[in-house]
């Protein structure tokens, strides 16, 4: 991956979103109604790049039990100017070692960014997934992470939780 | 990023690609009904992690004349099964920073993967491109990378080659 900047260094189609730089650890916990509820630790990083309109984002979970790796997904956050409320319209692209790719779009207030998928595309061999909600909120020395899908027939569900701070 | 494995600790889905294992650096031409002719160097990375049946695909250019980063990808290779010519089906996802994802199928034939696009989606602000084709073949020392797209009304033409060497 290229060399992370300082927030100072971002692009300024960015900078408005430098509360979410750093690389981020935590717990969290995840449901479905297909699934055993489970929890896992997680690693969330937003990098930017000198000079480049967007945010690098990645991820990886890992069970809480014993340690193995589950989810990881790579993508990229960019800025869309502002809606009619003054608030930044963000988006972000994200691909999954699962076969599935999302693009999500939506707002971000200063604080929480809230963002809902306008395509989710997949491999032949993926599982259905046919919607998703994120949102990402900086609250003091958190950012609290909540993910809801539309997967394998079920309507739109609160999936994910997590609560991490700044490694 | 996870630590990547050696080929030996692939998952055995796909250790057949243990042939693009590594880190690959070189140069290349983009070319494009709409645009310069331009050249760029290129690191693209295939790492596989214990235990998990994908590859992690990370790539980025850079311009030829004053090294400004160019492009930069991230996603995920996957293995499907065999087709009826015994050749290995393949699956990429892929993110990237210009709001673009793609989600490509082919095979791999040992030596070569030819993918093709089955869908490409992206943000409102991003540029349309509705068709890529991609090759990665391994020759000898060399892998050489070749990409087509169908993008901003122009139909499926060549865009990118690069031939790269393990760093």
């Amino acid at each position: 991956m290229p060399d992370s900047v300082y927030p100072d260094s971002a692009h300024p189609d960015i900078a408005p979103l430098a509360v979410f730089l750093g690389t981020w650890v935590g717990s969290g916990k995840g449901e479905y109604p297909t699934i055993p509820a489970f929890e896992y630790g997680e690693e969330l990083a937003f990098n930017a790049l000198a000079g480049k309109p967007f945010l690098v984002h990645t991820q990886k979970t890992k069970a809480r039990e014993d340690g193995r790796p589950l989810h990881t997904e790579t993508g990229y956050w960019r800025a869309a100017g502002r809606d009619e409320h003054g608030n930044l319209r963000v988006e972000l692209v994200v691909s999954q070692p699962t076969g599935i790719v999302e693009v999500l779009e939506g707002t971000f207030d200063g604080n929480c960014a809230r963002l809902r998928s306008t395509t989710v595309s997949r491999t032949a061999t993926a599982k259905e997934v046919t919607a998703v909600e994120r949102e990402y909120r900086r609250d003091g020395s958190e950012l609290q992470v909540r993910i809801a899908m539309a997967a394998v027939g079920q309507p739109l569900t609160h999936h994910l939780s997590a609560v991490l701070r700044l490694s």
